[in-house]
């Protein structure tokens, strides 16, 4: 019958970077294929910034600006807000009920994460840490989603989900939710102008929103050989960051590009200012549809009220029928 | 201004029995001080018997005509069911983002309740049931309490809601909740027929709803002074269950009761139908409202329609402020 449905979700964290684009891109293929929901994780961001919600409205703005100039479609996905649609918290009550206490305990990334944040100055030794996988359980089955694009590290997230769904089919005797599977995708990592990790909070991020001056400028900033001190020394793109750009951004001058810095006939200037250029050819068609948004703030409610609409009659379909399942008219 | 708001709740967890029938009462007399919010607490009662959710529709039916019977005035309390008003899962889960697990750990009634309940088959080793006090706190809270009756073995579960309403205070930068208080209430405590806590699953329990002929049943049973074999034998009324219940519901006649049985100049056999036939006047209008109701199903609906909308409104309300107060829209 209809396409498959999936589903995806973001942190509304702030501004996103081009390394998030990669995920974006992703998403836009996969509207043609499958029928989509991607929401704004707002309740998931206070899981760990509770402290921290001065931002969280413009943050939402700006990622669901983000989303439509990395071309999403709100014509072809359903685009809207956690927090829009409350039966997620109901049905994570629900799930509450019947979750052993062991199994969040026991999902990989907790202890990890308790201890990394910790680290950061974060307290996240809360209930509602503790209880996030289940509220991404809950934000997956309320839409009974038949697939999730994940990647290797949210693995043991979608297995405890669908636990979920089977202790809830097995104790209600029912066929209610469908078990989720994994959409692996390949999405390529783009290192932060340092190397590390890309992060805001690193501040070695490119800006999704990022002028063609500013791409000119953090590019130029990028860490490359650093055994490479004379233009004419030959160089190694194997451990340059502008290498690992060219690859994503400038295939087509990539033998060239990656021959001229062995060779020491290209210096890194240049190099960056090519890779600049191709970055800013790359975002050109996200910067177009930026400003058809920011200069046309209606639309912005247009979009999440028709998503919210559509998400609201699909959870409100699957509530009814858990709670017919579970005996709570 | 206005009078001070109490909320309590109870589980439906059967039909009830003259036992709660003495905190019946104690809410009875509330209604004429205070403004008062009565819910059936469903979801709590998922937290013990997520597996037994065949019953929970009659159980909830019977505990609003035992209400009912008992004399909650609708018109003077509100009177609705907490799964109805989906609000509550909602503060439940943000007040978990900034609630720390510990203070749910270390709640007095966590560990026993875990061993007892585990003795007792039951599985309470979730996540749910961990998070039991900070529901409780929400159902409290989303009304803005002032006051909540409560017996003495409650009161670290109601410092627990005044700690979760302080920190979101002081969180937030807000005086959004008050502090409830505890308004504790002296009920009288009926031993079961057979001396010990009543309890419907003891099988020593007398129903609200039993007729005449069951009340004399259930007293003929009592256990009364194992010592006194024959009638003429001296009586000890203070370790009789019959007595006991003299005193309750035949205040007028104890000191006399109490000298024949002594004296053993009146037999356990009419002492009993004494008894009977007091608690059988008591239950009367019990029994006159409860044939109303009974013959009246659409009037239980109009009740819970009513007492709905009426938490519903003051809930969406305190949602708005709470989501104001913490950055979500």
């Amino acid at each position: 019958m209809g396409r498959s449905r999936i589903l995806s979700g973001m942190r509304p964290t702030g501004r996103l970077h081009i390394g998030h684009l990669m995920v974006l891109e992703n998403w836009v293929k996969l509207q043609e294929e499958y029928e989509c929901f991607y929401f704004i994780a707002d309740w998931h961001a206070l899981t760990t910034a509770y402290e921290e919600t001065e931002e969280l409205k413009a943050n939402i703005r700006y990622m669901l600006v983000d989303w439509l100039s990395a071309g999403l479609n709100p014509n072809l996905s359903t685009i809207f807000i956690q927090s829009h649609i409350k039966e997620h918290a109901e049905l994570h009550l629900l799930f509450s009920m019947f979750t052993p206490l062991s199994w969040l305990e026991r999902v990989p990334t907790y202890k990890d994460q308790l201890q990394q944040l910790g680290q950061e100055g974060k307290d996240v030794s809360t209930y509602g840490f503790l209880g996030y996988p289940l509220l991404q359980a809950a934000d997956i089955l309320i839409y009974k989603a038949d697939a999730v694009p994940v990647g290797e590290d949210q693995l043991p997230h979608l297995e405890f989900c669908r636990e979920v769904a089977r202790r809830f089919n097995y104790l209600y005797k029912t066929q209610l939710f469908p078990e989720p599977q994994a959409l692996l995708s390949r999405v390529p990592l783009l290192p932060g102008i340092d190397g590390r990790k890309m992060s805001k909070s690193y501040r070695n991020d490119i800006p999704l929103s990022a002028t063609p001056e500013e791409v000119r400028e953090r590019v130029r900033l990028m860490v490359t050989d650093p055994a490479r001190i004379h233009k004419t020394d030959p160089g190694h793109p194997e451990v340059c960051v502008v290498h690992t750009y060219h690859e994503i951004f400038n295939p087509e001058e990539l033998e060239e590009t990656r021959k001229s810095c062995r060779a020491g006939t290209i210096g890194c200037v240049p190099c960056k200012a090519r890779l600049a250029e191709k970055i800013n050819a790359y975002l050109e068609p996200v910067r177009e549809r930026r400003e058809k948004f920011l200069h046309n703030p209606g639309i912005l409610e247009d979009i999440l009220a028709q998503g919210s609409a559509r998400a609201r009659a699909i959870a409100q379909r699957t509530m009814d029928e858990v709670r017919a399942a579970m005996g709570i008219k």
